[in-house]
């Protein structure tokens, strides 16, 4: 399957070395700031993207909302109270509906894995799978997804088993230290900004769930791309991560030429700080 | 110098490790989202201070817009046109009133310096000084700030003595390649929540500044906390870095002891991700 879609990606990139992004692998979520549009990766959690889509199209999360904003941190939405994530009296009721889903914290390695090239302090191996900041361990033949600015992912409860609904995404530095502890499978490719004006928390009272007295914000809605009548579905391009033109952008941030670095900074590059283009096509 | 700031701090802290914040190196930024509060670190850039100091004074900031704003990356602050850091007609004009300063990219070590006590990628030791991330070179002997999250500095253009009166924070990833490179000296202690909900600009037109189409957010008010009537000035203390409960914080984060960490990660601490707590006391 993975062969599969990369022989895709590669089909649908266009001279310019972008690729389009598969409608069905799109998200888009509406907030009251704006529309955000996050990428999936089900090679990496083909469980969780499909428990993901079952939830958007029963509209489980339309009119839910935003209820664990940390400044910094993360930006967390679904049902909230009753949750795995949160604990509370409906979480029997949730659960029947949407069983907790086995972890896919790490998936076999495979894809068309492109190094990074600078050392990483937290794994082995770091680079992309298209456009996706991955982690790779050659020894246990395992790939996982970085916690990168941007990074989708499912909530869980203290067990690794737990995850039923919730999804978080990451709106600060990166917290590689949640790397393969907890399923990742997607990324912002559109719309940071919007998350970034979400009602927070205080991250001393209850981990940032924001209390009573302030209101959360609400998640407008969530659609597959799929979903939406072509004559009004957004559609994005991606730049290709495996090409000479990526790797040129990597080699800019490693040794940059511009000349107002009058120092020249060490050749060291963070894989979550290598900007990988998105287009908006329409 | 350092040695009485050091005095000076330690006998403002109370029982519980926590350090006042003096009011003349807490800036105060009004915007209409909310108050950001910035602490100054002298012993880095003297001279920067006392220009921001003489600045703020003088007005001139009021009113003045967060004109470059890059998601992830930099808010930048000032005049906009006809600065170093933009150019334009007015540049003359303004440099008349406001010479470029030298720059302070770094500054003889001295202070009471706590090592983080994990790698660096991009410094050959790093660690706080009341409660700023700091790197330290033993072998030149010199000491900078790190661009953390909310890290505070002066813009400047291509030439390394060039900075007026542009100043901008850090909203994203540590953009650790311009450590030492641009003249760092303080860091939000309070409201990077509203700094997150300022009008971006494209960051592939313009290097990010807001184009003329839509408005950039005001620059309401800057204020020195020691100017303000001290019935209504705000008032903050920070945890000490120097002590064994900030020692107690990073070990947690480096060896997390919650059953939520299923498989323990890396016992790697990034220097910006160390939480540095900070109270706002009125």
């Amino acid at each position: 399957m993975v062969a599969a879609l990369a022989a895709d990606a590669a089909s649908k990139s266009d001279a310019t070395g972008f690729r389009s992004v598969d409608p069905n692998n799109l998200v888009l979520i509406d907030t009251k700031y704006g529309e955000v549009a996050v990428e999936l990766a089900p090679q990496f959690a083909p469980k969780h993207i499909e428990r993901l889509r079952a939830l958007v199209r029963a509209h489980f999360y339309d009119g839910k909302s935003f209820y664990r904003v940390v400044d910094g941190f993360v930006a967390q939405g679904g049902a909230g109270e009753g949750t795995a994530s949160t604990g509370g009296t409906k979480h029997d009721e949730l659960t029947k509906k949407w069983p907790p889903l086995k972890a896919e914290f790490d998936a076999p390695i495979g894809g068309a894995f492109t190094p990074l090239g600078s050392p990483d302090l937290f794994a082995p191996e770091v680079g992309h799978i298209d456009g996706f900041p991955v982690a790779r361990d050659r020894k246990d033949g395992r790939m996982w997804l970085i916690h990168c600015p941007g990074t989708f992912a499912f909530a869980r409860d203290n067990g690794p088993d737990t995850a039923t609904t919730e999804f978080y995404i990451v709106i600060g530095a990166a917290p590689r230290r949640l790397d393969r502890d907890l399923t990742a499978f997607g990324r912002v490719i559109s719309g940071m900004q919007y998350l970034q004006k979400l009602q927070r928390g205080d991250p001393d009272v209850d981990n940032g769930v924001i209390q009573k007295t302030t209101k959360p914000d609400p998640i407008l809605r969530m659609r597959i791309a799929a979903d939406v009548p072509e004559s009004e579905r957004p559609s994005f391009a991606v730049l290709r991560t495996d090409t000479p033109a990526f790797e040129k952008v990597k080699e800019e941030r490693r040794h940059p030429t511009s000349p107002f670095y009058f120092r020249k900074p060490p050749p060291v590059l963070d894989v979550c700080l290598v900007p990988v283009k998105v287009r908006k096509v329409k």
